[in-house]
Order: C-alpha cells, then structure tokens, then sequence
C-alpha cells in the first residue's frame, strides 16, 4: 500500500540530502565550536554559515540575528520569558490570541500566575485576528505583544507586519513577537522590513529533522536567557551547540527559500482541486478561511468522530491528524475560540502539505474520506 | 599528518553506526510521537525503546526516569530550577561545589539574585569535596545540594551515593542533584541503589551527537519544568521529542555499557602510561589527583602559556584544550577553586580520551609536549 502523509504541520520527513550533511558533520567535522583549536574553529565557521542560511529565510539581514535552539517550543518560551523578564520593570500587562500553540499559550499561564495580566484576543470564525483589538488592548502598561503568523490548526495568516507596526507606534516600550514555526519556508517573509522584534521558527516543519528550531532576536533587542550556563550563542542559549542539527537547518532553509515560490504555487493548486472536491460531499465543512495558508486545510466530517476517521483513512494508508499533534487526545483549543460547534470540532481533521504533495495524494484522500462516510456509522 | 583528537571531555565524534540510525530514523521514521496514527505509534515505541538502553546505562530501574533533554545544559537547568521551584515553599537553602560545570553555577547564581541562600563547598588542591563539608552546610532550610559526580577539568571522582545518603539523613525533605555529565558511559553508576533524585548526562560525550541529553527523574520524585506547552514527556519537558538525536543516544549507551568494563581497563592502562612518560619531564606537573577517572588527565607545563602549548600541539595533529570549552577565553574556574597557583593555572591543559584511545597516541601527546617545552619560549 502507497503511504500518503498528508501530516505535514505535525512533522515533516527530513530531506535525504539534509540527513546526508547531518552524518557527515556528526562524523567527520565533530569539534565543538567553543574549543580554541582548528577542530572548533571549522565548527565555528559551519554555524556561521548555518545562521546566514537560515537568517536568509528569514528575511534577517544580521545572521547573528539567528539564535538556534532545541525547537519551536523552546524558542517560543525563550521569546516570552526572555522578553517579559527583560522587559518587566516597565509593565505587567502581556498580549497574545485565544488560539496560539501550546508553547505560547502555556508560558502565558504561567506568567499570570506570576501576576502578569495577560489579555487573550479572540479570533473570529475564520481564524482572523483583528487588529483593532489588538490595538485597543495595548494600553501604556503593555510589554510584550505575541501573535502567530500562521494558525497551525487552520492555516490562517495574520497581517504581523500592520499588527507589530500598529502595536509600536501605540507604545514603543513592548516587545512584538511573532510564531512564524508554520509560515517559515512556506510564505515569503521580510523580517527585517517589519518592526516584529522576536520571531520562532523550528526546523522539523522545513524537512530538518525535529530537535532544532531557531529564534530570530532583532538586532538590538535585548532578551534574558532561560538557561544559564557557558556563554555560547552571546549568552541568550547556553549549552553546546547542536552543530549537526543547526546546519541541517541551514540547508534546510537554504533548499526551502530555492523552491518557495514555485511550491507556493504548485501547493495552491493542489489544495484549489481538494477544496473542490469536498465542496461536493454532503456533511463536509471546511474550517480553514479561502484565504488561508496552501499548506493547511481544516475540515470536519461532521458527525464522524476524528479520531475514527482518522483511523479509517490510515487503514489506507492516509496519514491526517485531528487536531495538532501537541494535544493529543484533546479537543481542539483552537476550532473552540473560533466559535465553532462542538460537533464540528468533534469531526474536525487537519489535512497538511509539504512542496511535493500531489494531485493524486489528495484525490486519494478525498476518495477515502468519501468511502469512511459511506462506511463509518453516523454519530448523531 | 595523523589527526590525534584527545579532547573527549568537550566533545566526542559520533559513532558511526549511531549516525547511521540517526539518518535512517530521519528519513525513514519521521514521525511525531504524539500523533495518533501508526507513525506516530511507531516513533512512540521508538522512544520508549532509546529511555530503556539510557536508563540501563544510569542503572535506573524505570526507563519512565528518563527525560530527554537538549544536552547537559538542559538537564542541569531543569534539574535545579525544576528542582529549586518544586521545593521552594519549604526552604531557601541551595548547596552545590565551587567547581561544578558553568551550568550549574549559573543557574546558583541566578537563584541567588532571586533571594536563595547559595553555599559552594570548596574543593581542596586535588579536587575533592570532603562530605564534613557537605554535611555541615546541609540545615533545616536546605532543599537543594548538587555535586557532580566527576569534575569535567581534572576528573575527580566524589563519592556521590554517601553524600546523597548522608545530606538525605540530615534533611529528608532536600533533593539531591548530580551533574553525571564525565561520569555517565565511562563509570559504573547505579542510581536506582542511591539516594539521588536527578542526575544530568549528556550525548555528545558518549559518541552520541551534539543536542541530546537526559535527566534523570528518580521515580516518585516531582519538579517543575522549565519550558511550557504541549504535554509531551509527561509535561517535565514539553515540545516534540527530538527522536532520532534520542535514539541516537540509546543507542550510544548500549554500545557504551557493552564495552564500559573493558574500555575502563584499557584507557586505565593509556593513562598510567602518560603519566609516566610525563612524571619524568621537568617542569609538568599533574592536577588531576591520582584516582581520577581514567579519562581525563589535568596538567601543568608551567611557563608555557596554555593556548600557545595548544596552538603548538595542533600544529602537529594534536587536539586537547586548555580549561573546559565552556569557558573559552576565561581562566579556568576549576583550578582556581582548587588553590593552584597562578602560573600552574595559566599553563593548564586537559587532555581527555575516549574508550579507542591508544598508548601510541599519548606517546605522541608527551613527545609533542616535550618538543613544544624545547622549542617555545617560556614565560616567566
């Protein structure tokens, strides 16, 4: 049986050619970049090299920029704590979106039990985030302001340059950090043109393997760190850096910016034909906005529980998810805050892409979903 | 010219059949732990798998105790923060040694700043901690004593299980941290017969790649985590398990545990050749205390700056380092806690092996020393 992974927000196959290097350095150019001899110093220049490959990316004209970490969740947590710790004598109050990953809301959660006032702005149906609410809710006592750039759920795109802009000019002393972990390598981002200050990224969503991710610290902008330790990375990421990893992402981000915009193109045609096949289907609903990101189409099957459907398709060969990996066995936080009922969420599947996914993949996924609701009892 | 790589303590190369189930775990198994299909079962199962040969190798009978982590920097922030945080409502107390790792004095020092009564036991001039000393420091308000269990820079060995069991008599209610960074792969450790409550070791010196470590959680035992978001690993260390850098590091302790004993023996032998060969140059002298671990090797050739001698080794194809990598540029902390004098200081190399190391390879270390002695010009 053909496998279709169609989980590709959830994680990501590494590129052959990405392991390749990864081997190679792990074996054969192992010095530790802080070592003094020649060993450390070709290390040194490998994650040099490796920060300008994923600072490009990021549309970051400084590669120092470029701090690596051990992922997405690590950066995020490194982006608030480190923010509002370096930002705390100047005020209490800290913003983000009902509807961020785990790894921002949770360090939220926990600054408020520190007594932080945290505000959570609530998206509309179709995942949108408007910015006037935001904008009313920076107020003089405002430090930190966190909006994702993509909705890793439903895929969609918040304007974070208008948003960091609009933010700033309402009061320059806060911090604007954006989760871009599902844009990165899938939009063309311009970081440096944007007044965005903070920004996480992970590699395993770019077909770098999982356990290495990356903030972008602008340049200037003065965060703490979270571990405390040797004084790799300027002091803000102690601990010996993950050099294999690092450069995998590096080319990762390199192969990536290469084939963005034909892939953008190719992914939008290919989620245009899915849309329109279950445009057709009776009991479908698709949760993600027209204008939402290619990569990522959020559906429910209402009345089929997810996880069986899910189950159905991978008796296929159809790898989906039902919500995002990180929360396993609970329902969707984020198909909530958007108002959706419970029987949409209760059927809801996250149907995500990489650059080569075809036509056919998705057709074989529609004609599967179309077999399970034939097939499956109704829940009603 | 034949490369002489004897800077193990800093980091090791990555054993080749160890990238090689890296690279195919990438490619082939990139699923994500936590989704609900068979590839994220599969990743699962792969998981538990990497806890089993780590925890074997700790001598920790629940493979459950296992927490990956991003290195040893991570273990030991999230031991003693974790750690430290889970405890604070019952004392204000945090003990460790002057001479740990960077990455355990710098999480000290950032609990002192946040009001914690931080005690450093001194080491004496051969770099042990006398458990009296211990002891003594160990009162009602104590919730935290972390020791080592080798010291990274002269190889020290502490008598960690009496300690633990001696500081847990005194105070029951105290968690006993050790930093097995040198220790673990190299000696014999059976954690699950000892008092300790967690225990921090690293990949990447067991020939294992950079960006993997553990952290031991003694079953029963609770501590915060210091990173917030998803619920994998039990919430002690949320973000998508870096699966092929941790089955990377199972594997790489298997290997380490089947060959411990006679690799022991082995590089006991390399050593004890070395310092013969050096014991008879006039103007070296030896830091590390006769029964260190075999490994690590700490000496002087007083009046040859540290870095020079270094430069001048790895002109001939021969790499060791000058204090730990951690503290590039900076004096070495670890002999200065230990009461050397300056100039012993100032002329400090480490010379550190893995379990392949040969006699001929050291040969080449004393000869290229000596050479260098002859050649150099001293400093005085």
């Amino acid at each position: 049986m053909k496998e279709i992974y169609l989980d590709n927000s959830a994680t990501t196959q590494t590129d052959p050619q990405v392991a390749a290097l990864i081997g190679e350095i792990m074996v054969e150019e192992y010095g530790n970049p802080s070592s003094l001899h020649q060993k450390g110093l070709d290390a040194q220049l490998r994650l040099e090299q490796a920060q300008k490959q994923v600072a490009r990316l990021m549309g970051a004209p400084d590669p120092q920029s470029v701090v690596f970490t051990s992922g997405g969740t690590e950066s995020n947590n490194l982006a608030i704590f480190g923010g509002v710790s370096a930002r705390q004598r100047r005020g209490r109050r800290i913003i983000t979106t009902a509807f961020e990953h785990s790894s921002v809301l949770g360090p939220f959660a926990h600054l408020e039990e520190q007594g932080f006032e945290a505000v959570y702005i609530q998206p509309d149906r179709q995942g949108r985030i408007d910015p006037a609410a935001v904008l009313e809710a920076v107020n003089d006592d405002t430090i930190f302001v966190s909006v994702m750039m993509v909705n890793n759920e439903v895929g969609t795109i918040q304007p974070i340059a208008q948003l960091a802009q609009a933010a700033k000019e309402k009061n320059p002393q806060l911090l604007f950090h954006c989760d871009a972990v599902q844009a990165f390598g899938k939009l063309p981002i311009q970081m440096g043109k944007t007044q965005v200050d903070l920004m996480s990224v992970s590699g395993h969503k770019i077909h770098a393997p999982k356990g290495v991710g990356a903030l972008y610290v602008k340049k200037g902008v003065r965060i703490n760190p979270i571990l405390y330790g040797g004084s790799q990375q300027r002091g803000i990421r102690p601990g010996t850096e993950n050099l294999p990893l690092a450069c995998g992402m590096g080319l990762a981000a390199q192969l990536a910016e290469e084939k963005l915009p034909a892939a953008y193109e190719a992914i939008t045609a290919v989620k245009a034909h899915l849309v329109k096949r279950i445009a057709g289907m009776e009991g479908v609903t698709i949760n993600s906005p027209a204008d939402s990101l290619p990569y990522i189409l959020n559906l429910s099957a209402v009345g089929y529980r997810s996880e069986v459907m899910l189950h159905f398709l991978e008796s296929r060969g159809i790898y989906v998810s039902s919500a995002s990996a990180c929360t396993k066995n609970a329902k969707s936080h984020v198909l909530a805050a958007m108002g959706l009922a419970p029987k949409v969420i209760d059927g809801a599947l996250r149907v995500s892409f990489q650059r080569s996914t075809s036509v056919e993949e998705v057709d074989a996924f529609a004609d599967a979903l179309s077999l399970g609701m034939e097939k499956l009892a109704r829940v009603r």
